[in-house]
């Protein structure tokens, strides 16, 4: 059987270069960094070069890049660092109505501190109106986090006039997860003008293990994880060197390929954009139509539960995701779907698919082929068509 | 030059086993293991399996056992989430005074929202009495944590007559912090009778990256990472699943090898302590004489400049350290060895010795031997050393 790959959402394969250069740090150089021996001279010296090589592809230096765990913790590190060191400043924070759940459950726990928020709403196509962020501010206001694209639409958020008008109105700090983002598409962290930005390199080719977190120099924040001093005093707990230099080797390769990645990945959006909506009825495109991240696609797929066409497409080797897939077991109606207007009901027939450096204009045509006779049959059994039939609506 | 590893305080050579389990899920197993594709089956079984693994070195159910990424995540995640979790009941907290930064530094940023914590006494071994702890409880103490072993001068508390005295005199529960004991002697949950303990499996010969973090069933903890329901809601972020089955494999070979470790440890630790007690004048044994970890060493030499014994050392092949690892580079006295008593002069002169499966019977003596002419160079010319010399101390 084929097996076609679509979910790159949370997983990528890593790039063989990046485990090699990880290879040396597992066994032969397994010392800590932070000894004063030679056993941690190469570690050290391979986490400078990792930072120098990350903070490359982010335009930061490389004593603003902080290596965490995980994208997850680098949003965790944003919004609870920020609060934390500036609860003499305010207690309220700002952000979009479609975050991803690291960013919208360290907030409901901030909530049980007594800090405040406020979500911004988005349009049909999940963009931020940078006029609503402006309104949203209050004196009291520490920070603003906007996603630079939605995990799950991938809508490309205007994140520099975002910050313009953060930082012309308010003294909030600007935070923003590009968790979906970083690697496939520009984030230089000047021209984007935030103080804080979250990544994670097992997205783009990179180990799972480590997540970037940009922090500008002069910004201050809490530890999430408090204790050595490692990473400037940020991030304690003895630096995972392996990941660390396979996170900076991903960089690189990052930086040197994103245009080619763009060129790769576009054609292949397209095609299935064109095969999916061409070949169905009552078939959306969720997200902005072409302000997007090149590796994402959302439908919603009217009349027909999703659950049943994810397992057919999964059980005939075409791997697909539906909503974030942080969440993917819990078939509950997606947040970032609600906020743009997708009626619940219909937000259950949604289909994922994060695209990856193996996947090809082929394996395009082949899904947007075979797509359509699932769903038929689906159809075919699903009440909710029947009634929808009875009733007339735009069949 | 012969080069002996005296300091696997935070970095142990991975295992070969260790790695040869990671490496399929480096590249060819790649998948997140919460899709509900095919390609999430391999790395969530290995997630299970890594899980019962750990489980059963801690003598806990794999429902029980949370990944982390590091020692001082699940200390921050005991503290933090505890206190978090249990406002309604109080913000008292209580730990010892010889407790690792991840400990004390998320005391400190807890004390900012406004929690109180008492930081119980030692005796000059480094002891903590239980009585001490009986007594520093309060109606609003939600959380004792004290350390199983201490990281710096070895010394082992007992645990069970802390759990036992404060499960029966309050609602608290209890945390330990096994980073420094975990892999070299037992830490059975249900004999130490804790709600909560933190370990570190690249202690003993596992991969970093990964913390071990044992939730009693029924203890309630907020996460300090929230987001998706990766660790059941306790932890979330995608999986490091190479660290992780690498994390398994160390905790079951950690298990199967626990008495033969304490066996090979012991004679060395042995040796050292006769070799430089009866090789050097005014040289102390810090922490207990007998009920210490087998592999932890820590010694203060007076009337020397640490620094200086440190380098010479290094610089000669022996690797050692000085104080907390974590941070080994701020030459400050240590709060382990003033909370046992030790003149904050005399404790620029302290070498901790932490040691590894590498090292030999041969290795303690090699050292030994040259351990007094390094003193007797240094002190030569030591101010401080004249001083005493000049005052007529017991030289």
């Amino acid at each position: 059987m084929k097996i076609i790959n679509f979910d790159h959402f949370a997983a990528t394969k890593m790039r063989p270069e990046v485990k090699d250069a990880m290879e040396r740090f597992f066994i032969e150089e397994y010392g800590n960094p932070q000894s004063i021996h030679a056993l941690g001279d190469e570690p050290r010296e391979a986490l400078s070069k990792a930072r120098l090589q990350a903070g490359e592809l982010l335009n930061a230096s490389s004593g603003e890049v902080i290596f965490t765990s995980c994208g997850s913790e680098s949003n965790n590190l944003a919004l609870k660092g920020t609060a934390l060191a500036r609860m003499d400043k305010g207690r309220h924070l700002v952000v979009s109505k479609i975050e991803h759940f690291s960013i919208l459950n360290a907030l409901k726990s901030l909530a049980r501190l007594g800090f405040e928020f406020t979500e911004v709403p988005v349009d049909k196509y999940g963009s931020v109106d940078p006029a609503d962020v402006k309104a949203a501010l209050r004196k009291d206001t520490v920070l603003v986090s906007v996603t630079h694209a939605s995990n799950e639409i991938g809508t490309i958020e205007d994140i520099k006039e975002i910050s313009r008008v953060v930082h012309e109105n308010s003294l909030a700090y600007v935070h923003t997860d590009a968790n979906a983002s970083c690697g496939f598409i520009e984030t230089d962290v000047k021209d984007l003008g935030v103080d804080m930005l979250s990544a994670a390199p097992h997205r783009f080719y990179g180990p799972k293990g480590t997540g970037l977190f940009y922090l500008k120099k002069g910004v201050r924040i809490m530890p999430l994880i408090d204790g050595g001093i490692q990473e400037f005093g940020r991030r304690a707990g003895t630096e995972n060197v392996p990941a660390i230099v396979g996170a900076g080797v991903a960089c690189e390769i990052a930086k040197r390929e994103l245009k080619e990645r763009t060129a790769h990945l576009k054609p292949i959006q397209s095609e299935i954009i064109r095969g999916v909506l061409g070949g169905l009825d009552e078939v959306y495109l969720n997200g902005h139509p072409e302000n997007r991240v090149p590796n994402n696609l959302n439908f919603v797929v009217r009349y027909i539960e999703g659950e049943g066409m994810l397992m057919w497409l999964n059980n005939n080797g075409i791997m697909v995701a539906s909503g974030s897939a942080c969440t993917s077991k819990i078939l509950k109606s997606s947040h970032v779907l609600n906020a743009i207007g997708v009626d619940p009901a219909l937000a259950q027939g949604s289909l994922l698919i994060t695209l990856g450096e193996d996947n090809t204009l082929e394996d395009a045509r082949y899904f947007a082929d075979r797509l359509p006779g699932v769903v038929k049959k689906l159809r075919e059994m699903s009440p909710l068509y029947e009634e929808a039939k009875r009733r007339g609506e735009g069949l």
